[in-house]
Parts: C-alpha cells; structure tokens; sequence
C-alpha cells in the first residue's frame, strides 16, 4: 500500500489523503490503519490479520510491450509480498482483480496469472477471489493480500528509539541497475562495446533483481517472532524515501553511513562500466524490497549471530538520531541532509 | 464479487476462471474460496472473516457524465456490503484503490469518497486502507470489504435442500425501473405527457432505490445467527440468474410463483404507466441487493414471525425442486422455463 512517487504529479492524490484521514476511524479491532505497510486488524485474541492492497495501471506502472506479462505479475504479487514481509507476517490468501482490455492477447493473461501465482506459491498463498471487468483502455490489476501475524506482535513503521541500529537486508540498487539495463537494451548500450569488467553473468543477475525481486519473507516473521526489529519497512521507493516514512512515523531522525551500504559485486560492476556512482544507486533504486528495519543496540549481537546461522544477509548502515538530526548521510567524514531522491516507475 | 453479464462479451473471461479454478488451492483455514458472494477464512477458533472485492470501471459500470459521484460511490459500496449481507456477516473494514486520470474534477473525488463512507457509516465500517494510482483513461475504483461472523456459521450459496422454501426480501424490480427513469428523464418521456397514476413520489422512490439502495445487513445476520436460511445470495444480477447460480452451487432446482413477487406500488404504477409487465420487470431486474435465500418448511414459521416482529419484509416466492426439475417459472396454472434474462449493465 506504497503510495508511490509515481502518484506524485496529480494534486488529487493530497486531496485522497486528507478523504482518508477525514475518514479513518478507529474502531475496536483495528490495530493499525492507514499509514504502515498493511493494515491490522485483531481477528480473536492470539491473532492479527494484515491487509495490503494495491492497483496497477498499464502505462503507469507497467508496459506490456517491453516487459514480459509472467514478470509483471510477479513483481506485482512481489510489491505486496513485501509489504506482508515488512509486518513480520505470514501471508496467507490473494484476491486478483483484473479489468481487461479487449484488445488484449489472451496469453498475456495466461503469463499475468502465472507470474503472480509463482511468486507466491512458494508460500502457499492460496487465491481466494477476485473480480473481473471490462476495461475501456488498458489492463488495471488490483491485488489484495492477507497474511497473519499471532500472538498480537507485528512490526510497524513506528517504534524506532534515538540509538538504535539501522539494518537493511539484502543489497540496495540491484534492481534500478536492472530496469536501467532493461531500457538501455534496446537502444545502444555502451557496456557491450568496450571492457569493463562487466560480466554477461553480472548483467543477469542485475536483470533478474529487477525481474523477479524476493519478498523477505522469512527474515520478517524471524524478526517479528524473536522480537528483534524496534520499527520495519519494506524498500519499495528506495532507501531515501522509506527512511524517511520510517523517521517521521517513529519521530526520529537517523544517521546513514553511505560506505556501509550493501552494493552487490554486479551493482558495482555496472556503477563502474557507465561511470556512475554505486552509491547513488543505491540510494535513488526503488522496488529492491528489502527490509529496512531498526533495532536496540543489545539485540544486535543476536541480529549479527541469527544471519550468520541462517544465512540472510542484514547489514548495518546507521543509527537513529532524534528528530531535530534529520535525516543525514555521512561519507569520508562529512555529514550532509539525505536528498530526497526516490525511484521513479516507468511511465 | 459477483461477475456481471458486464463482463460477458470478452471470451477472455472463460480463461481467467478456469486459471482461477486452476490456482485455487485448498489450504487449512480456508473454508470458501471462489464461488460464493465472499471468500471465507477461519482466523480463529470463533472467528470467520468474510472477504469481498470488485473492480468499477468508469464508461462500464458507471458513467460520470450522467451519474451524480455519490451515487457511484453510494452503490459501489453498497454492491460489497450487499456480499457481505448475503454470507450474513457483520461489515467490518474498507480498503479503497482508484486510479485517478489527469482529467477528474477535484470535487468527483470528493463526492464519490462522500458516497462510499455514507453507504459505509450506518455499519460503523472503518476505511483501514488503499492505493492510489495515475490512469491513462478512466477512473477505476477497487472495493475490498471485509466482514465477520462468530461461532463458525455463515450463509453460503450451497445448502438449499429439496422441499425448502424460497424467499426475497423486499421488493423487486424497482432498481431497473429507477434506471429507466433516470435515462429516460434526458430524452422525451411519455409519463409526464398523460395521465397514467404514476405520481412524482412513486418517480423519487424508483430513484432512490436505484442510486441509493439498502444492503440487507441487518436481515442477513438474523437469519445466520438464528440458522433459519439454508443457502442466500444477494440479488445483484437479477432474480434469474442470481437463483440459477444459488441452484448450481445447491445442486438442485426451483419452482417460482410469479404471481408472489413482492412488487412495489411504485414499481406496478410505473409499468402500467409504459405499458409493460411489472413482473417482467421484477425478473430482468438487477442491483436490487436483496437477499434471496432458502429456509426448511419446519422454519418458516420463525422467519414469518421474527419478519412481523423486526419490521422486516420477506416474502415466499416458490420452492426448491430437484436438479433435474431444471429452474420453471408458475404462472396462470402454466409452468414454464424460467428465461436466462439479466440485468445488463450501464456500457
């Protein structure tokens, strides 16, 4: 339920938000409405559910003529995946509505379905219903997620105290590198004409980050269920942007050291071969859904010992700050704001 | 979720439920999954949750040119409530996704949140969460709704036994008489220019059912909680295709007397007034959102009483036949049968 840069430019979008906020209210059994990666609803007392919802438009946030149906549905079913992951939750059951064009080719929906149930059969996400309509231009897809947290735990946006370790799993900017490889392929590509140590093997990997992203699943409900992250959020619009819906919903501020940033070999391969800065990527990638959590400094040594034995990969790349910090980034000593650099869909 | 004779045309449709049918998969906690008005899902010992959705697009299912904003967020809210009615849950929790074009007046987004939270508030639903997105042409609008039962029971499309008794709340057909009203108030009508006994209240009642109607929250509850329905579904369709689909599920027949439909004065004064059969009306009539549901003989002395009692109207239509029986219409002493009209949709 990312609301996302690529909503940014319509001025109804402020006006949506204050009809939702006008709106909102609390009734007993809600948990938490708008504001985190899912809404939670408290379903009896050991359990939680948690809802998270999103509406793709064809030409906005995907094209069908450049980008294979099958990876459209799973990244589409990866989004809300994620914001699953980001609770601590398990996600459980799917709703799939779908508006069709008749213009569209029936195998298109074939591969739609397909990419989306494979990036959720690995959890056994069961579908569950869903609607169908007409469309008079373009393919919309609305996709609805439940997973389920016990125990009355889940991890929130909020929650995150001056001194705690900032972590984020997996490595950052992988998958803008990939959409950018995606684009520069039909055009002409420098990396092909000249050595640069960029590797057809790094290439795929980039274009599979971007293709068929991972959901971190398992790393949030371990996190949840030992208790170990103080706030969490899922990096869809990029580290900039979702630090910063992290800070203002705990009211803190935060410190990121840039020469910790978790940059794959391949990600710094291609920074290397189009002269640009790995780190730049990193900080302006989007849809790379990996956890951005935080973390009391006397978990971490459980946090550090838990990777290693399970074999995630969480790195530590700041610390909270109180709110009048800001949100800054350190690297070779100077300090300086965080830009607010964020991803932007295709369009 | 309800799939609508809107969606007909398109043969795409055939492929997405048989990818649906394909990808449903029976996991534990799942009690209903594709084919009731909700899916189902046990999130505790006691507790059932009841999920809905349906996906609106603008020029197919609505028509802001000609239909007031609230209005089209009034019924759209009400098509969802009316599901959650027909399982005999309680409405608990909204998410609201639209995809928003450059072109959409500030103030139709208002009115049309306006209409989804009215139709929304005399159930005290909570709007928990969304998304919001550009659209390239036309506004669509996805609805989820969430609603629960307790002690494990619900109304669902199976169950209808032969011999039971079938009913309809309210009355039928008014819907599509609004509708008529409404397009025709553009055009030359012929009810203004004679005397025909169709009075300007009958006009503002027809309407008003139309662009306002009721979900039967309240009857659909007492019927689940006091186990008096053996199979219900709302009445979005229309009659004739909204009982072929309880049958199929049921896996039995129907008789209907026509000559007890519950038909409004309202309703019989505007089909003597254009010449047609009232009863005709009443059975190729849609978005009514009344309940039809079946009950055992021993039972209907309960729902006639606690009807009287609650103020509420429930009247018995016809009876459950055996498969083979088909789905026959009794009128006059002649059976017949019953046609495969449906409500069609604005296009």
């Amino acid at each position: 339920m990312a609301r996302r840069p690529a909503d940014a430019p319509i001025q109804e979008f402020a006006l949506i938000r204050s009809l939702e906020s006008r709106y909102a209210r609390h009734t007993p059994g809600l948990v938490q409405g708008i504001g985190d990666d899912a809404a939670v609803i408290e379903t009896s007392s050991k359990t939680w559910c948690h809802l998270t919802t999103d509406l793709l438009a064809e030409g906005v946030h995907f094209d069908l003529r450049s980008t294979p149906p099958e990876s459209v549905g799973y990244r589409a079913a990866m989004a809300n995946l994620s914001d699953i992951a980001a609770m601590g939750a398990v996600p459980r059951y799917l709703l799939i509505s779908l508006a069709v064009p008749k213009t569209v080719k029936r195998s298109h929906i074939y591969e739609l379905y397909r990419g989306l149930m494979k990036a959720c059969s690995p959890y056994a996400v069961a579908l569950i219903g869903g609607d169908t309509s007409v469309s008079k231009a373009g393919l919309f897809l609305s996709i609805t997620l439940l997973g389920t947290t016990s125990g009355h735990r889940a991890l929130f946006r909020h929650g995150a105290k001056v001194g705690d370790h900032i972590y984020v799993s997996g490595t950052l900017g992988d998958s803008l590198a990939g959409l950018k490889l995606l684009m520069s392929s039909t055009t002409a590509s420098p990396l092909g004409q000249r050595k640069t140590g960029f590797s057809r093997s790094h290439r795929q990997f980039l274009v599979r980050r971007h293709s068929y992203p991972t959901a971190r699943i398992a790393e949030g409900r371990w996190l949840n269920e030992r208790r170990l992250a103080s706030a969490a959020i899922d990096l869809s619009d990029g580290l900039s942007g979702d630090l910063r819906h992290l800070c203002e919903e705990s009211r803190v501020g935060a410190e990121v050291e840039l020469d910790r940033l978790p940059i794959s070999p391949a990600c710094q391969a291609y920074a290397r071969a189009i002269g640009a800065s790995p780190i730049r990527l990193a900080l302006a990638g989007g849809e790379d859904y990996e956890l951005l959590f935080t973390a009391s400094p006397r978990d971490c040594g459980t946090i550090e010992r838990g990777t290693r034995t399970r074999g995630y990969r969480m790195t530590r790349i700041g610390t909270i700050r109180p709110q009048r910090f800001g949100i800054q980034m350190t690297i070779d000593g100077r300090t300086q704001p965080m830009p607010v650099t964020s991803y932007e869909h295709f369009r």
